[in-house]
């Protein structure tokens, strides 16, 4: 048997699943499939093609095709969803869920169709009960549909804290549960820099503000942009969960994982410290929360389920 | 005294600047500080932030701001010049040419203000003419005043070789002289896979085809976009003669130089095989050509005189 | 199906051998099973666990075992055989062709008894008929029992090429084809710096006397040393050959290949161009010889037949 | 003023120099010279060659020189010492402590006489009286002379943990104080798998058995090796140390430090948590510690003062 090159497919070629597509290449991950709707084909095709061109210069070796025909996707390993809309001015936040959730079904079914038996990452918003939709519509078992959040709000809480201490962000770490963004719930006693407990490091008055910042972290780029929304972070923490599971590296990264019971709660796909590994979640790490942590993850898990009762 | 970080500055906060800016920051070059007009400075801060929250993720240590005052520039080791406005419909090449020259002359005015010893790579079309403007306003010795074309031009190039033989990108080198795109001349005989001229291993119908597809590259990419050109390949174009020169590594790299006498030309910039290292263009690497191919460069260089005419 | 990490075994933990498991695992391609016999068990042990204690602080993952039992090599995806002892002094040639065989045998037993269907690059001096006699007690299809040389002796006459020039190595490359050392038969004309022939740019008397060099390159190491050979640049080669298979890259890398016909010789390895990928040689690519090309690989074939006729 | 590549000398080419000098090479930090005694000068000039000859291979660019000369070391960024002797059998601590020091000053004169304002990063055992003695002998402010030894006990105590829970490296951390082995001062308290405290992970039990294992580390290794010690993770520490300094990165690592009052202690070298960054040491960080833990670094603060009486 031949030994084939990893095939990944990035749905959406908007600037998220563009950045992706590049982020994976670079890596040398696997060769790549960008997919967007047949409207989109075209500059799909053209993103596809200038990161191709990158590549001599880079030093990459993967092949990159963008495309709108589901067929291209067939045998991925890994597929990453970024397709849907953002809320536009004047649409009710069920009507954005909804029409999401019927993107997230109409593609599922295409990425099952093909490659049945694959892992797959969610990043659209809201990314919990899409990546529960994506799940129940996929079939496929529950440790191989995974949601992004966490990756990124600790992200943004490390580079936070670096400018804050002005330290190497590679030796500043953060730790978050529940939804993603307002619902966030920040576990500070779990974050460090250099190993030192940031509440050593860092008054209370500031840790907070840091806090809040991270919160309404995707609002602040989106606020800076005028025009869309954060990219080239969120493609970064789609990225490295996606090499976990195709490089097996058994990582400890907060995904957006299908509870039964764990944390008390079941039925609801919310973001937990899992390990990221070669079987996709293969744990999730339970902690002992204070009431205050519980409190605060049940509002985020209330907030999800209000979520997931939108959805018809 | 202290070991201190290099520091590179990208004006125009565009696609191409963006991306150009990141890759940077992926390779560690230096802090990164991108640059555009007051009008565009939040959009500016928002790119630059989202990607220095990418940096906990991807592991790369570097400052990423974005700024419309140009004091932030300051001491740069570098700058690359992205900025420009794309042809519209209607408009003149002339006004093309005249408008983007007056950008080239205000930011570089800016950029020796604050850095008077930095080193200037030029993107901006038409790049020949642009950075001839560029050297004369920045008063920079000729070394240091640089252009691209011919690393993006052999970038398509490889590119489309590499799918041809279906062989690694990384074992295929292309050539090329003379300006951009249309005017660019290909010298195949110094072009190889694995070594092998490529005329031992494509049929002339097909390398043609091939040169033909590499000169009209950014058409084809912009095609396909329809709203925008290429910049993932340009930005890694631009990263490469960047770090040729930040790390001093006297690479071989195609660059649009002045020349004064190299291949018979004086007083113009033009696509030559150079040597790029910590002082800059190092060397131009003088060929003998045959009389086809003297004759394309005569052709090259006729039409970027032409552009320089149109300056007043 | 999870996916599972690929796994490489490295047979003999000789400096060479350990070299190799290290820039294996640095580049993360795959989990490295380092093997040597029982009396080398503890040393190979504390070379591997060594090794895998720097994997936090270079941040690479990968598992990396020392054993001198063949079942921990089990289902290995490629296999590299350093394993052999040196020529010593009073020791004749013959000698030394016939033990190391009797080690080729006898590890390609073990290899192929645990891992039937995987790929084998071999090393070991002489390397032409060590592959030979590896090929032909695996049973293994052509395709995947390939041997090291030429990337090693380009690899050095681009270093001396790089450094008459004062160039980077990047722009650098050689071509060789025949048997390893002596009897290599470097292709000048098809070797270059930053695309342009290195006849035109490097005078026949230097070029004559860097050919030299890299033919004596092995021994201008051992005569250093004073104690051993060399191992580093061996070990970069072996890597650069595995990670072309186990990546699936198609690069275009000289191997030493069976041929049933190339060239015009058959049932004997020697060394061609070859791409190398997921089927391990995926082809030989066949060149137009000058006569004095031709001359010199028939003596280089001769030779390599002189050495299989050792071998009882 | 042109720019020029950072410049690095490793003091020693053993198997740690060597190591280190090519890990160095490896991630482009600078150019190289590796340097040994006259006795040592080919073998050196070998170990060098052949590691350069690596680079066309693996991608890197970097002159590596081999040198008994320390007029090659002129104008180093930064050094490296690992020249040395282990302890033999029969020989007295004592002796090794006075042979050791008599090269670090020899060693330590040479070097600041070619770079007067270099950083000296110390590996040679016993080493914070070995750096004690390079900070006294060089002149140089205590910022810029540093030992090594938590980098590399961290790295070991990390790898155990990873293993123990079938975790990736890349997300344990451990942390200690004190001196090198023996005397090392783990802080449990503040070593986490996945930001998690791994006293919630792993028994007290094993905890103890890591800990305990993690001071024998270096025992460890040379009991497998039978001759010789460890040089891989210790070459990659000094690697890690050295970046942090060349690339100005404000890492949080431990490091051997020159205390004036901090933690208690005055005119000692003892490992503390401290920011390495351009300026070498930039911040010593104190903690408070509990009762045990003090205790543990008195009693490892005096033993480091044991060898310092011993020192003429």
């Amino acid at each position: 048997m031949a030994i084939k090159r990893s095939k990944v497919s990035v749905i959406g070629s908007g600037f998220t699943g563009a950045t992706t597509a590049l982020m994976m290449a670079q890596k040398e991950l696997g060769d790549v499939v960008l997919v967007d709707i047949p409207d989109m084909e075209d500059p799909t095709k053209g993103k596809a093609l200038d990161m191709l061109e990158a590549s001599p210069v880079q030093g990459f070796d993967a092949s990159i095709i963008g495309t709108a025909n589901y067929e291209d996707t067939k045998d991925s390993d890994l597929v990453i969803i970024t397709a849907g809309i953002a809320r536009k001015p004047g649409m009710s936040r069920d009507d954005l869920v909804n029409t999401n959730a019927k993107i997230m079904k109409s593609v599922t079914k295409e990425i099952v169709n093909y490659s049945p038996d694959t892992y797959i990452v969610v990043l659209t918003n809201p990314v919990d009960a899409m990546t529960y939709t994506v799940f129940k519509e996929s079939g496929l078992p529950k440790e191989r549909v995974i949601g992004q959040s966490g990756v990124l709000d600790t992200a943004r809480f490390r580079t936070f804290v670096a400018q804050e201490l002005n330290l190497s962000v590679k030796d500043v770490t953060g730790f978050v549960l529940g939804g993603h963004g307002d619902d966030m719930v920040p576990l500070i006693r779990y974050s460090y820099a250099g190993g030192i407990p940031l509440e050593k490091l860092i008054s209370k008055d500031r840790l907070d503000a840091i806090v809040e910042r991270t919160r309404k972290g995707g609002g602040e780029i989106v606020g800076l942009l005028g025009n869309g929304s954060a990219y080239y972070a969120p493609a970064a923490s789609l990225t490295v969960m996606a090499e976990a599971i195709l490089k097996d590296q058994r990582r400890v990264l907060p995904s957006i994982a299908y509870l039964e019971g764990e944390y008390g709660y079941s039925d609801i796909y919310l973001g937990v410290p899992t390990v990221l590994g070669g079987k996709g979640i293969e744990e999730i790490i339970e902690l002992d929360l204070t009431e205050d942590e519980k409190a605060a993850l049940d509002k985020s898990a209330d907030s999800v389920k209000n979520v997931l009762n939108v959805l018809e």
